[in-house]
């Protein structure tokens, strides 16, 4: 990414301040705009929250977002009263150093569960990443690996818009592959733009993105309890979101959100297939994302994707028991574009040829129509393999 | 089990009629009652039904069944209309044995979908087997194999009732080792009784018993297209079960239910450890099961326990996403007696020593108690091993 490609107003930092066991892995990320911004959030459902989602949920939606800080190796959830104030002291920290007040920054962490922040040296690492603070590619990719727990790689996603009044720019960064490890938690999503846009147009807009993207993801179908979007517009570039190209900007950061879960899934935890599911002929999308939710989070489909057996069995009988209402014989099923089940009657099929074709390939395409009406849903998951197994269960806490 | 520990009124057969590759391997079960006996149902809510629950839904409640066919290694499922014209056969063959009307039996099957019953070889396996029926524990026992498909082992489970009128007996077997094997689907299961009960009373003791019992069990989630479990009661002891007796009645089918649910999860496919998990302290026992459904099919949870690790961060999130209305400050969490987790905040325990207690025994309890109301659930589930994911992989249609 060059710099003219980055939004205007944005500064980023990714420092190392020592949560982590290797001292030289970035834990720590800033990401500032240089003038108030509107912003809004979508958080977990989990009844369960960690402290910094309760701190950003208290604040949004909000028009004079001047920052956000993240740490990693470490979620404060399930923390208690001493964690309400570490994330504050976090948000206080980041305020200082901007000359803004700390309901002007938002807190995100994430990492192991149930143990309090080492807030001390959080609060050196803010002051150390304050000074560092770049509008440059290498200052946000820095930011984007200081979020990291268990991915691999950084995350990053951007896509340019023009408007009437010119041309906006959409940014993202996440975090996540699957909620492994000891305790890990979590994916962290923020995605950035330099249009003129406000609360009111901005949520219903990151609530369709998410539904539509870190709402169609699942590696285990665990809600943890950090997840978190964050979508900030500081309108740098004068250029403003018209009612009728809500659509259009909708369009760019559902893409923008899109491309980061699927990275998301491309990197999850001891996958060796990624799947997508296009689930279709539905009466509503919710209905489209109940079946879908439900094969992708099947143990059994998941078994057998790893195994690369075609196994349209477990795929039709996992979308029978979602609990939405279909008949057997309107239901058809296509993998990697083979139909191997017809309006509720199996297909003869060369299954050593099909195996074969899965084998032969890292992306597994599964695509179930039903016969119910004109929604859809596009969704990611990955498959169940030992090495899934080996690192889930082989840590301890 | 001694003869005449056995209901009155009831005989059994078991016989291998070659639908199994190996010829030896019992494959269909008859349990027939010498005199019109009155039965109910508990069947798959998944949306696709295999013909033979078609069959018996049809045909439930009734009051003048005489014998229920049973076939392994073949689901009749997802086999259209033929799967309907066969699971009819299966039972004029038998009724015609019997002296009986087609309608008079239900039918059963378990095994692969998605391929037509060898038809001709089960009518003719019914004709030998109606010959070898017997009131003995041995038919008994073989009838309880002839259901079995990937279970090592048969499971029965039998109590008597002391009733105002005398002693009646209830009686028990059941298959099911998870929904594992190329398609393998289905827990079968089948109770009776020789006490006089009609269809009014069987229903809501029937409904009851499952809720507690094999709806309170999971090894992977996924509900097959075949699950069904069938109440008889023939009458044959002259006994009534009273309308103030139902609560006495009602208790010993669920725990022969109970038994057979607990048979169930102890021989799950790859299982290194029985979890049983009471969730307590809920408004409504619905909801109980609800948050111990949640807890049971989580992947994390499953293999942390695979692991051996005391992972309440995962425990305590798995409820957290269950969609029940709790506060954290009201969760509190044993593991095999442990206090890990108290009112919202982990407590210190000694890692080492807790892993180790898990390792050395095949049991694992975990205890979630809420403080929203007296509801309860207690739920058995097995861990994710390896040997789950090569069992159900390394298989191929």
């Amino acid at each position: 990414m060059t710099e003219e490609s980055l939004p205007l107003g944005y500064q980023f930092a990714g420092v190392a301040c020592g949560i982590k066991d290797d001292p030289t892995t970035k834990d720590l990320a800033l990401i500032v705009s240089d003038r108030d911004s509107a912003a809004v959030g979508v958080f977990t459902t989990n009844r369960v929250k960690a402290a910094p989602v309760l701190w950003c949920q208290d604040r949004l939606p909000a028009t004079d977002v001047r920052g956000i800080v993240v740490n990693s190796g470490n979620a404060n959830a399930c923390t208690g009263e001493r964690g309400r104030r570490d994330a504050q002291r976090m948000a206080q920290r980041l305020a200082t150093a901007l000359g803004a007040n700390d309901s002007q920054v938002l807190v995100g962490s994430t990492g192991v569960i149930g143990h309090p922040l080492p807030i001390e040296i959080i609060e050196s690492g803010i002051d150390s990443a304050a000074k560092r603070l770049e509008r440059s590619s290498a200052s946000l990719e820095l930011a984007a690996r200081a979020i990291m727990t268990t991915d691999t790689r950084p995350k990053l996603s951007r896509r340019t818009l023009t408007l009437a009044g010119g041309a906006v720019t959409v940014l993202g960064i996440a975090k996540g592959a699957a909620m492994i490890g000891p305790n890990m938690a979590t994916m962290l999503s923020y995605i950035m733009t330099d249009a003129v846009a406000g609360p009111d147009l901005l949520e219903p807009v990151l609530r369709q993105a998410v539904d539509r993207s870190f709402h169609c993801i699942s590696v285990e179908g665990h809600t943890s309890t950090n997840d978190t979007v964050l979508l900030l517009a500081n309108g740098a570039t004068g250029v403003a979101v018209d009612n009728e190209e809500q659509g259009l900007f909708e369009a760019a950061v559902t893409e923008v959100a899109c491309e980061l879960s699927r990275a998301i899934i491309d990197d999850a935890e001891g996958a060796s297939h990624v799947i997508t599911l296009d689930v279709r002929g539905c009466r509503t999308e919710a209905e489209a994302r109940t079946i879908a939710k439900e094969i992708a989070d099947s143990a059994l489909v998941k078994t057998a994707v790893f195994g690369n057996d075609p196994n349209w069995g477990r795929i039709v009988s996992a979308a029978g028991y979602a609990g939405v209402a279909f008949e057997e014989t309107e239901v058809s099923l296509r993998v990697n574009g083979t139909l191997l089940y017809d309006h509720g009657v199996p297909t003869p099929f060369d299954a050593d040829a099909e195996s074969k074709r899965m084998k032969d390939s890292r992306e597994t395409h599964l695509e179930l129509d039903l016969e119910s009406g004109d929604a859809r849903c596009r969704f990611w998951t990955s498959d169940l393999t030992h090495d899934y197994v080996h690192l889930n269960a082989d840590y301890t806490t």
